[in-house]
């Protein structure tokens, strides 16, 4: 990465990060995308900076509408007086690299009239995997007092996992009235919530979705991670119906967790997944600079004479094998 | 993980795998999967005799009527005399560790009534990331002469990328009459097929389905990856309608890959992917098993007084920073 005449070293921008200079804030953020070695300084005394907000992770199925929600928070927190930070996670494709959802229109819209910081960023790395400029850029607007925090993560996958560690309070929307199919797989994120929400609260299917939920969170509640029990709430994120009664929820939870010590655990938790991830990205950038040893172990795999975990193994400079 | 009495070596398995037993095959999986250091040998000396069948990846979102698409294509490929292997691949819920979908049902009648062999295995290791245990299980099966072998993935998401490179042939399967949001994010997965089914030809909106699907491809031929235009069929899983044409063209697909040197460059890719995965794997393995030089950097990260990046630097005993 060739840097243009005039570039600002990292380090200097931390101050005005810290100060709340949104200028400074965009350009840490894209400078953590670029993944600068240069920046890694300033990234980690920010990191020493952060540990104040309250980041709030809102997931769900496509079509659930979790943009239109985060769109009424951000207007209704930021008249409450909240400096509200944003980071939206587009899923990326991995042949064009480009994001896929379009419609952040009402979530650009409800920032710009607001002190809010929304900032649109890909999961995964160019090498794949989470990207680590994602849980940067929470940190960068950690640092810079912006609290709450919201992730907004689309889909179902592995991405809910990992959010559920990097987020305090995971909200679940669920769309009214989508098929079973598609209740199916959420099955996944609904152990991660800590509150449930269903979207659309204005249509006539809402009450039977929530009815739905609860019977399922009922059958499900041995599996629970906490003495929490996860609220059902129904809310028009259009209409602005029962907003109040999910803020509310999400103060609770917070409250909660910060009585009950839960809070200390999952950022003990979340910090061990972050190392993993960034050991792991460090790790395999190491391989993908075109190492002539892992060239030499890629081809033997290619002719089928050595197998991956063999690979591996003589890339890691070990020759144990697996736990037994 | 403690073994019984009566235990047999690994090693020992690995001649009756090669001549198709299907018990030693189902115990050599098992093994795979229960990351065995005991295995890691057999599973070497599996891996270096397969290399000859056609892994045909099918995929699509939850709804679509993979499971069924699979058990149409088990009973009509045992016809014609393949010896067919499948491994479905479950989402595995990150709190249970259990499956979560649960209609496999027809797919294994379909087996029963053949000489194909299928079993359900997850995505994901205990340590998160693709287990290498799916991709040997393809090992296996392919050292025991199935082939083709078919890889179903459920959802959305991470696993979609890793199959493409795992399978020769991608199958994506969309249902007719879903909505624009779920269509968006199919948009991910559209791109790595090699061949695009439409479901449920039997339903009047699978036309239409099928004409939506060629008129985004249309848009997006730029960013094709070979010389291969995927064609858009429509098939009724249910009533086989049209299924000779799905055959007819992974057939087709597969001699073109032959015949152009596709296939060499898939394969390559997939060995690398399958190092990397398998490195990282290994590394992860390495640093859960509480090591003392882990724990002490998770504190100073939780105390916030290293950041992510520092801490995963230091483990891996390195000073450099990231990619310049």
């Amino acid at each position: 990465m060739t840097k243009r005449a005039g570039y600002r070293p990292s380090l200097e921008l931390v101050p005005e990060v810290l100060s709340g200079s949104r200028a400074a804030i965009a350009r840490m953020i894209s400078r953590a995308e670029g993944g600068y070695a240069e920046a890694a300084e300033a990234l980690a005394a920010l990191y020493r900076n952060a540990g104040k907000a309250h980041i709030i992770g809102i997931t769900g199925v496509p079509g659930a509408g979790k943009s239109t929600l985060v769109a009424t928070l951000i207007k209704s927190l930021s008249l409450e007086g909240h400096k509200v930070g944003v980071v939206a996670v587009d899923p990326s494709s991995p042949f064009s690299g480009g994001a896929i959802l379009g419609d952040r229109i009402r979530m650009n819209e409800a920032a710009q009239a607001s002190q809010a910081f929304v900032r649109s960023m890909a999961t995964r790395g160019h090498l794949g995997g989470l990207a680590p400029a994602t849980l940067q850029a929470v940190d960068i607007l950690d640092a810079a007092q912006y609290s709450p925090i919201i992730i907004e993560s689309v889909g179902v996958g592995q991405d809910e996992v990992e959010i559920v560690k990097a987020a305090h309070t995971v909200v679940v929307l669920s769309p009214p009235g989508l098929g079973d199919d598609i209740q199916a797989i959420k099955a996944g994120i609904l152990e991660i919530a800590d509150i449930h929400v269903v979207s659309k609260s204005d249509k006539p299917e809402a009450a039977a979705a929530v009815a739905a939920l609860k019977g399922m969170l009922k059958l499900g509640a041995s599996g629970s991670r906490s003495e929490w029990s996860p609220p059902v709430l129904s809310v028009s994120a259009v209409s602005g119906e029962h907003l109040d009664n999910l803020k509310a929820a999400i103060r609770r939870h917070w409250t909660h967790l910060k009585a009950t010590g839960e809070l200390a655990v999952r950022q003990r938790e979340f910090c061990r997944t972050r190392i993993l991830n960034m050991a792991r990205h460090l790790f395999q950038e190491q391989f993908q600079e075109g190492a002539e040893d892992f060239e030499r172990q890629l081809e033997a795999v290619v002719r089928r004479e050595v197998d991956p975990m063999a690979a591996a193994n003589v890339l890691l400079g070990w020759n144990k094998g697996r736990h037994e």
